[in-house]
């Protein structure tokens, strides 16, 4: 897949497929990453560490940590497994976090992604469905903000519609907010399509497009913004190139075929040509998806930085 | 590809897909079945008429008459293009209907698709920009109507979204409105990524959900329905199983490995399996290719059905 | 207001303010016609039965029952609110059904207005936020549908943008669904701004726009579709001209100026005459207005109709 | 009027409102302040000018030029109207930017309101419609940009569902972007219904909410910003308030009664306390309204800024 991936340029988003792409080849520890895994009952939680450079380098993404829930397939709108999903978000906040988050502190949250593209569109859904505070703080009586630390939230649009590079959008506002963390939630890629609307990715690492392909201008990362970023993911499309090459790896497993990466390669660019490595693979139900995972993530986001208020008043607040 | 089409029970929506799937093993002349093909500056017309029941058979739809207008990839939003594919339309109408529509009859405009999944939402958007006429009959003065044919329209949904079978709907209104003439439109499915945005066919056939898996009972068609049907349609996906067994079989070619359409298959399923059949590929541009498509068809439509009113006056009665 | 009313040719769609308006000029009981009222913790519910011709003529509407649930100003998105709505609801409901709704017999939910103007939404989005489920006991195990009585629904749309008259479409499918019930949900429009978001009204004598003006041929009733009708509405805007109208009242109230409706209604129509009757008065929330009477009445018709089935349940199955 | 503008708190958005206000009572020239009127077949274009601290504060506005383009009534869509509206917008912009903003300099759209209330959408749907160049500058080959000035476009939402001041954000972009001009498009509230759809109001001293009332801190204006501000609006509302202030006084005026100011507002507040100052007057056709308006607004602003490209070209850059 490596060449493929290369090739078209694409992204591996997910720290849990980058390890297992790493592990293909090597099939060993990979230095410098450690890794822990959780069973609940319906849920399965993957925290991946990179612990130094020499694992950075290895994942291809900063040191730092890697929460990966994933929920079993066809059931994240049950209302249990929602249940399950938001308090495993709730307790692995903390972790990312630190516990330096001050009670009254300002939090932003950043919807990345375009609206009008369906499987792009879970962070400005995300913001949609997140409660709301930061201008009760200015213009309401006391009562009602007691235990709502300010929240304010942001879907900056992508350049394509804007002429406006996010990080420009979100620096400016940071440099006005002076929040005391961001939270960036954003559709990710998938390697695998089974990952579609069952996988949540926490870290706390900040957004790196383009990581790892020289283009590290645009990152939303504390390093950049001079703020802790908590980024968190859910994989909402698996490039057409991706299903393509996995059928032909497939294939020459199943009969005596040899596989050939960079013939395979050339057949995948042959049959893909005409749109580019833009081609997306999508499940038909991508919209209900998106509806049910970006308000789970909002619930979860919310429930971790209001922790003494109930959901169903968190949901009032929503915008 | 035959074994793919039949395992995930997809249908071959373009007569020109379902020619060239025959001709591939075939390559000769399909009997019963004749074909002509326009160029002009940007676009390329092909009339495929299928001319009896032998034709039908191995083409895999009923008789009748169906044209396809092609445009060079990546200028469908030319405003000449857009301007040729409206005269193409205009043009190629009359054969579809007949000469037989008095001036004055009603045409009822169906959008068929899903308006909440965007690759699906071509049909309700084509009755989002058409011109709607018949309410003005009964309630304008004359003047306001003078050479505007009462135009009446609807979007049924689909199944899942309203517990109600789109022939149900149709027919039941077609019952109470007695037009002369249905237009159709709906989202298709291509064998060719190349085709998505690209291509609209038109036929005067109908459309029939699952033709050729016996599944008849909710073709929207003029045996059914007591009222001639022309069916327009533009591909905005292809199947995900139909990328990955091209990928297999062009990787076959390239190599020496021996192509097995069973063994290929097995692969596809192995890949794609869970989520069943139903993985569409689109290009990320599709909302905007769901945007223009549907205002072309829109006006291909108008112009066909208003011939004696320029595009800017019908644009004032889109709703 | 009688004459504003008359001049403007407005409706007056809440029984409890036809009654007002009887109610004002005669200050007495109306023959023919019965009133109950009932107080809970957070809302009001009256019942107004119109038992004879006589309370119909007087009323302006038919013999039936007429429910106006009434919750305070302001707390309307309240969950407590929310509940105690729903379980009225749920409580009001076989009054208007009566008892005779087997348990396996299909509905029809219509949800009349335009899905494109914010006030008159209520009735497309209550049909988004209902379960639908009639398509399941074609296609889906047994299992599932137990307790799941068939729903179907549709919003039909507008005059407008359709061409079509309501009554065709809902005609038309009644005839090929064969429903046993009708639940038909639609905007209102108010005599007075408090009723903007805070009443919810029920009857059992379906709905019939310009009811008393002689236009009867497009009323969604059983005797013109021959199966039980039951209409649910909440005021979403009041018409300008009411405003303006108690404006002047008001103001000749308040001082020794002599009130004379002709001359209050000259003015109403020299400061409105420019729109013409079609100014509305809605409060600057009404989005989320509409957003919340939406559910709410999605969900106490839902949980009318599948009494064994919990709310989370329910709303798993909303489109 | 003046007396219910101020105990609602209601902004008077026009210039021309604002003088026909003070005339009223004075009748006479406005010292400071100076006027033209420009007739053309369907159009009319007016523009004041405030030319000192005198005028200014009679006008509640600052030192500044205001051009309103009124057309008549109920013609806004028709296409020769739009042609002669967007001729007028391209010619007004010279005298408000002045001669000084180089062909290459970089333009930032900002696009105020809330894209969730159709009347407060005009902003958010100007930014949708308006073609955005800026980042093809950095990707794209030179032919494409020839002609092509750099213009970005944020809709940045409203206090109440961000959280954010709009000024924080526009001022942080600002920052970043470093852009030669501002265009701020925002819908505004008028005194008369007839203003509503039919008026579009262009000034060179920004967007002030709260102008005269003593809360300067939000304004978006060049003296804040350090960039010259365009403001272009259009009214979609008339507050409640006004309305009915306007029926009491027609109604003295066409009968003995004596008019009296307070006694009218009270009887006002009487009606309308419920929501507060917040009901408004729309005609029901507004989302019509704000769909054209916005695009006509798009493209005046586009041909101004790009003179050398066609209306179809800009057109396939808009968003």
């Amino acid at each position: 897949m490596q060449d493929i991936i290369q090739a078209f340029n694409l992204n591996v988003d997910m720290a849990v497929e980058a390890r297992d792409l790493i592990r293909g080849t090597t099939n060993q520890e990979i230095q410098g990453v450690e890794e822990q895994v959780e069973k609940m009952e319906n849920i399965k939680v993957t925290t991946i560490t990179i612990k130094d450079q020499n694992g950075a380098q290895k994942m291809g993404r900063p040191i730092g940590s890697y929460i990966t829930i994933e929920s079993p397939p066809l059931r994240i709108n049950d209302p249990y497994v929602k249940d399950e999903i938001i308090k495993a978000m709730v307790k692995s906040m903390p972790l990312l976090i630190g516990n330096s988050l001050p009670a009254d502190s300002t939090v932003l949250l950043v919807g990345l992604g375009n609206w009008r593209a369906t499987p792009d569109a879970l962070g400005p859904k995300f913001i949609e469905y997140s409660p709301i505070t930061r201008h009760y703080h200015q213009y309401a009586p006391d009562a009602l903000v007691q235990g709502m630390r300010p929240i304010c939230g942001i879907a900056p649009g992508v350049l394509g519609i804007t002429g406006l590079e996010t990080f420009e959008v979100v620096k400016g506002i940071v440099e006005k907010v002076k929040p005391a963390l961001l939270v960036v939630v954003d559709s990710l890629a998938a390697q695998n399509v089974e990952r579609i609307g069952t996988s949540i990715q926490m870290c706390n690492t900040g957004i790196q497009p383009g990581a790892g392909i020289g283009n590290e201008r645009q990152a939303i990362r504390q390093e950049d913004l001079g703020v802790p970023v908590i980024a968190i993911g859910c994989p909402t499309i698996v490039n057409a190139a991706i299903i393509a090459a996995q059928a032909v790896k497939q294939f020459c497993s199943n009969t005596s075929a040899i596989y050939d990466e960079i013939k395979s390669l050339n057949a995948v660019q042959d049959v893909l040509s005409f749109f580019g490595g833009s081609l997306a693979v999508t499940p038909k139900e991508v919209d209900d998806i998106i509806e049910n995972t970006s308000r789970i993530i909002a619930m979860g986001v919310a429930q971790s930085l209001f922790p003494g208020i109930s959901r169903e008043q968190l949901e009032l607040y929503a915008t």
